[in-house]
């Protein structure tokens, strides 16, 4: 493998963990043969993005790029390539690169090979640099780890369901979510408000649990059946023990046991929100009633494919907010008190005057 | 349904939490038209006697008879009793009772029914009475909770089948524990120890992991492929991220994350064992590899008498230390010191002199 050459993008880049970003030029590889080159149109803001941008995570090597739920347009394509041509819509989510021959690649499951690389804070094999994320003008990531978008969807919308989307779609698939199911969604944020809408779509019954009663009207109008305000002893109490899946989105410290305590015989709760602190897991909250308590970390790509068919179909997006690329400082303290319905989206086109 | 008599029994029974066991005159009911009469020969000796009988669960209403995992000889049986007839070997478990029409009853989970009666602790709705164990001359039991024992093997040892055995045997069908598969047993007691021969036994590869080298030649003996020493972690480190499942049996504080990191991607580990403190599970320890860590407890009805059928073909039965009825106050110490190799079991006969 020749090494490619290096070309030069504009974008946000921090250049520590205190830094604002702030306009930056980053390096891209000319495409290899499998690669697609895309023009990012809109890239959300996931909280990740911040994890990283403030090392918060104690891995970011800087300048840090973050940005990973882009949605463009295809301007180049190397000579292998088969799925895409120049003018495609595209998507690229959390990963770029892995090695095919690795026995979780084998399953579908490039997230959890000790060879996938991350869209930012991985290691470009070609340039052998650190990959920069989506708040850039444009990216070139291997055609495997490139995305088809449903044409009949808002673009905005569709970039949160690169992270968001496929991070809840895929533990309901894999805990069977369906009709017949009751379903609790744990939190309504950028995470939470997808999952409501998934497993509505999914033909379950859908009870959100949120800790303001603020949300409700919300929460009903993405598709919830039921509200249930968790600092309710009283609304809690009466759906104890019922709960086929719930998917827990908090990132916040959080009485798992409770929860626990509404799941049925076999119920299962999925983490997608990772609080920084262990959670105490009583081992009765499990046993009485062979109850699981399990992680999940995004998704494949063969199924972050078929979650974007389903949202096609469905007429499934984010709700988002629109930014400049200028205001994305300002978004993360949004974010970090919650005040966003539900994601921040980034309008790349704004980035050349920012 | 008409009341039935009481008549007396011999047994061990203890007044309150800080009283040693001692004989004791206990009522049992008249067998009722599906009720089947038990001799009892053989009661193995459950660390939960223990719990129950010093209250340490907060529920013991005293005079208290301990003993689930019973073996005798019908001695009469009500006009309804298709299964059994006097002078068959019967098994009891820890359950005595439930509502053959709930919803968990009739998906063969009596273990999770509301309804449930215990073997000691429940309620006998026949005599409006306690219900007391095994630690009995004899028991009267609904035939629906007596199980049919395998002819071929050692009585005594087939005791602690009746609840070491099932809650082990479960979990691991439950999780399809089968060829292929790599399997941990963590703590190697009452139930490690069946948990490594129904491991064995169902094809998997087997290694136990133990706090102490002095159990590695026991391990292997009893059906282990490899031991693990858990205080070594050079060892650990050599089998991390390669478990598909790990059967947790121990009640001791004990670091769960390190056990989750043994698994693979989708593995799981079930708990057996019963921490009296939460355990601190880390999000991230379940994420990456979409991970799960479950509970389980003991077995149904018809799953209990799978695993008997199961252990009379594979010849599998349990390691027994044999005591006298007398003996047990001084047994219950050893087990506190894990000083059994693996379960004790009360020969019955010995109460008449105890």
């Amino acid at each position: 493998m020749s090494k490619p050459r290096a070309y030069s993008v504009k974008a946000y880049s921090t250049a520590s963990a205190p830094s604002p970003l702030a306009a930056a030029a980053i390096p891209r590889r000319e495409p290899t043969d499998r690669d697609v080159q895309i023009e990012i149109l809109f890239c959300g803001v996931c909280h990740s993005d911040l994890h990283f941008a403030r090392n918060e995570w104690h891995f970011t090597q800087y300048p840090a790029v973050p940005g990973h739920e882009i949605v463009g347009r295809v301007t180049k394509v190397g000579p292998k390539v088969t799925k895409f041509k120049p003018g495609d819509i595209a998507g690229v989510g959390c990963m770029v690169d892995a090695d095919p021959s690795c026995p979780h690649c084998r399953k579908n499951l490039e997230q959890f090979s000790p060879t996938m690389v991350g869209t930012y804070g991985g290691m470009d094999k070609h340039l052998g640099l650190p990959t920069y994320g989506g708040y850039s003008e444009g990216i070139v990531v291997d055609e495997h780890f490139v995305l088809r978008v449903p044409e009949n969807l808002n673009l905005a919308a569709v970039a949160p369901l690169l992270c968001a989307g496929i991070t809840t779609y895929s533990p309901m698939r894999h805990w069977k979510v369906g009709p017949g199911k009751k379903v609790g969604i744990v939190g309504l944020g950028g995470l939470g408000h997808m999952g409501v809408k998934f497993a509505r779509a999914f033909g379950a019954h859908v009870v959100v649990f949120t800790t303001s009663e603020s949300k409700k009207a919300d929460a009903l109008r993405l598709g919830a059946h039921e509200v249930v305000v968790s600092r309710n002893a009283g609304e809690m109490a009466k759906h104890a023990g019922t709960f086929d899946f719930i998917l827990d989105c908090v990132s916040a410290d959080h009485d798992i046991n409770a929860y626990l305590g509404m799941l049925a015989v076999d119920g299962n709760i999925t983490l997608v929100g990772a609080p920084e602190k262990p959670l105490p897991v009583a081992a009765f909250s499990l046993i009485m009633g062979r109850k699981s308590l399990s992680g999940s970390l995004i998704g494949g790509i063969a199924e972050t494919q078929e979650m974007l068919d389903f949202c096609g179909k469905h007429n499934i997006t984010s709700d988002i907010e629109m930014i400049r690329m200028n205001q994305i400082n300002e978004a993360y303290e949004r974010m970090l008190k919650s005040d966003v319905k539900y994601r921040f989206v980034i309008d790349m086109a704004s980035l050349k005057n920012s």
